[in-house]
């Protein structure tokens, strides 16, 4: 009988070109969870996830659904996914869910996190996880220019889509600056978020940080709703998908 | 005016062919510490390391010593390592030290952790720096092995050299097994280690975790003196040298 599954997932992005199948790419996190179902089912299957990660990007709590025909239990399927997915790729949990739930159409919203490095020294050990800056930024003015940035607001500046055809208006409930030693931490809570928003806000947010902005200028950013406008697209490796959130 | 150096060093081994430079190996530890040492001091430079770490072993605190002919201060050449070494070696610390200190001659003592991974999931964002269990080891049991072996023995049987000419009489002062939710550690203080030794230990300890061996067994173990007498050879990944000790 068929059954509509939920499954969270974590992964470190690095090999992947990102999380959606691809017909040209092989290495997609979406393409090797479904052609492990598909050995597992014995049909082909359809692997929905709760939005796309973009390439060398990571997730700890990606959230997907799929149909699977089978007699396993929750358990089972995800012991079997993990003996069979590569080492970069665990499913955490799977769960039998209602039959209507869509892993993205029920998200009501999502956490990311951007990680980065500023010290004297290297992250040797973490270094796929971080962006390494080369100077220390100014956290106050930081948080400032994020509290501009924070609530419901067109963020077109901030989209990394130049033919976006959908409403580019995010209500953004949070962005978190923290300092851990070296490592700084960028935490977003939003309801959605634009292709490669999270790592133009992180640019941006920095270019504020070494005084090269004013926290103030948000403002203009937001409503020039132009992306030449805000700041410097962030590499993929800092980014890591903490959260999806439903109902 | 030629001065010796203490360095400390971190390094994520994966890529490595180990520490010890090899004139057929480009990849090695020492290697990439030379050639950077060599174009800042535009000299042949030396760097002795505390000791050789294997292939894929990595260090969190290796010490050399280096003899330079340069006016740059400790700092600036930290600096300048870091700079130019490969994101995976970091030296954490550059002091000048006596004429004489010599880093392997003059080490007490070296402290090296193994660790493993035993859960339900996968450690993604870890896995190069564990090895995974299949099953759940029996800690009593363990910590009653390593208590055998503990103290001032002959480790012939633990070690990887079949021709070792030298000594194989090592002192283990402590041998302290933890948990730390799904991760487990291995820690091995002592005053010299032979080669393969802590992988060969760990590998034993885990059979008597097992319950393939008793923990009383390891008494003959030490005393048959023999390598097939011990456990398995743990892979290299989970190994990491923490620490130098010195008068």
């Amino acid at each position: 009988m068929d059954q509509n599954y939920k499954l969270l997932i974590s992964y470190d992005g690095t090999r992947y070109h990102g999380w959606e199948a691809k017909p040209d790419a092989e290495m997609t996190i979406q393409g090797k969870l479904e052609s492990v179902l598909e050995k597992m089912a014995g049909a082909p299957v359809k692997v929905i996830g709760a939005g796309r990660t973009d390439a060398g990007v990571h997730a700890r709590g990606m959230v997907a659904n799929v149909h699977l025909d089978t007699e396993m239990s929750e358990d089972k399927i995800r012991n079997y996914l993990n003996r069979y997915l590569p080492e970069d790729i665990c499913v955490l949990e799977v769960k039998a869910a209602s039959e209507r739930f869509h892993a993205r159409y029920n998200a009501t919203g999502k956490t990311y996190r951007y990680s980065c490095y500023s010290g004297p020294l290297k992250p040797v050990f973490n270094r796929k996880y971080v962006c390494v800056l080369e100077n220390e930024p100014n956290l106050e003015l930081m948080r400032k220019a994020a509290a501009y940035l924070t609530g419901e607001h067109d963020f077109a500046s901030f989209c990394g889509n130049p033919r976006m055809k959908k409403s580019t208006v995010c209500n953004i409930t949070s962005i978190e600056i923290t300092r851990s030693g070296a490592y700084l931490n960028f935490t977003y809570q939003g309801d959605r978020f634009l292709r490669y928003m999270v790592r133009i806000l992180t640019g941006t947010l920095l270019e504020v940080g070494s005084g090269k902005r004013s926290p103030e200028s948000m403002e203009a950013v937001l409503a020039a709703k132009k992306r030449s406008e805000a700041g410097y697209l962030m590499p993929p490796q800092g980014l890591c998908l903490m959260e999806v959130r439903y109902f």
